[in-house]
């Protein structure tokens, strides 16, 4: 038996998250067809955690256990050969047997991207929010700012999260403007339910000046999700690079105790 | 009775081109059924040129002829709420009643596009062709300079093409290497139809080594599309600008004189 971790990109347009569920489509179901079809195994893969349908992957990474002897170098080609093409294998590697792509992964990155355009890029339309209208850009950074270290993440999360706590770290924090577009980048050693999109759904508010960028850490200190802002909209989002410090064995991210339900951002 | 001019972007893929036609979605049936809806008027709208079936287009020009009052600056925004997503407004303005969005035009850019990763970038699949092995970009650099300036481009036509001749000026023409990607870029006064196309298909085979750089002149004068490379792959093609020089009245392309099929790249 092997276990083989594997880096995948996806548009996350044409699927109803990545998690197997009984209705949609899913890019874990159709990975897992595409390994069936080439193996005949019946496999079930490890994601690093969940993306909400809309929400795309540079990145995402996945791991399974198969007896198949499919050389290292094979997989991604054979596999990319299988699958349609809104879902890119970039990489396959062989990995410990005990390496488990969500309890051993150690940051996570992902980006929020926004069309400050007049009207919207049709080429990015399906990967970047369009908010035509000013925002003030400079307090936006001053107000993500608050959010950098280790927090409760309580008032950025979704009601709808099953975690026994909030507790994340932020590592890094950032925004990127290019022409067009604006782009929040943000590091993290795990992230809860909708966090990032809560996240930039109370910074757009900051950017209008509905609210000042130390609103951000007042509402960080009140835990409570009624204080923050609306969510931004899924299709911003895109779970850029899931790091492993070396895919050395598992050291625990703050959100490992819960199998139940150890949601990643929408 | 005015004349408005319009730039507009469209993805290409979903589309059978830009000129209405008996079968398939076109983007020039879209654009006339939303003017309908807004202003009750059945317009035929002039196209700037042809773009064949999944090519796509940053800044495509139309123009058409109404009695709408609807102030210029409205015109953008209220067509964009009654286009689908794959189509957008960027600009309208008031022309002269003379002003052809064909015959007015002094210069086009076509963008080709390769993507170069070992596998595609996922994003940009629609819109990059994907040439994962080794192309000596140098010797492409070098073949395509010698297209620059006013030629016989019957080599690098469709035998499809119905011009009465085929002598057309490119102004410029380069490559820009970005990270993961080539990008061809050609302006001229005009194009036949899947001229840039045939120009990136023997280019490739100058890149693959199977032509060398000076063939390119040589497949010029033979004047034979036979000579020539295959036709590169549709979704790669993008129409980037349409020049008019101010908007000024008619100053005749090479390829004005034929109303009949003055068409435009795949």
């Amino acid at each position: 038996m092997r276990n083989i971790g594997v880096k995948v990109s996806y548009d996350g347009s044409g699927f109803n998250g990545f998690q197997s569920q009984p209705y949609g489509r899913t890019v874990q179901h159709e990975i897992e067809k595409a390994i069936r079809h080439l193996t005949g195994e019946e496999i079930v893969i490890i994601g690093s955690g969940r993306t909400d349908a809309g929400v795309h992957a540079m990145g995402q990474v996945f791991n399974f256990h198969t007896a198949s002897t499919i050389p290292t170098e094979r997989w991604a080609i054979a596999l990319n050969t299988r699958l349609s093409k809104d879902i890119v294998i970039l990489e396959a590697w062989d990995v410990p047997l005990e390496f488990h792509s969500r309890r051993s992964a150690k940051r996570k990155t992902y980006r929020y991207s926004i069309d400050l355009n007049k009207f919207p890029d049709v080429f990015m339309r399906p990967y970047r929010f369009h908010h035509p209208t000013k925002l003030n850009i400079a307090a936006m950074e001053e107000g993500l700012a608050y959010l950098v270290g280790r927090h409760d993440f309580t008032s950025y999360t979704s009601i709808h999260s099953t975690k026994p706590h909030h507790i994340r770290t932020i590592y890094e924090a950032s925004f990127q403007l290019e022409e067009g577009a604006l782009h929040m980048y943000i590091t993290g050693n795990g992230f809860l339910y909708n966090m990032v999109r809560v996240i930039m759904g109370t910074l757009l508010w900051v950017g209008q000046g509905k609210l000042k960028p130390a609103d951000m850490g007042r509402i960080l200190e009140g835990k409570s999700r009624s204080l923050a802002g609306p969510t931004a909209m899924a299709h911003g989002l895109t779970l850029v690079d899931v790091e492993y410090g070396g895919w050395s064995a598992p050291e625990p991210l703050d959100d490992h105790e819960s199998d139940f339900r150890d949601e990643d951002e929408e």
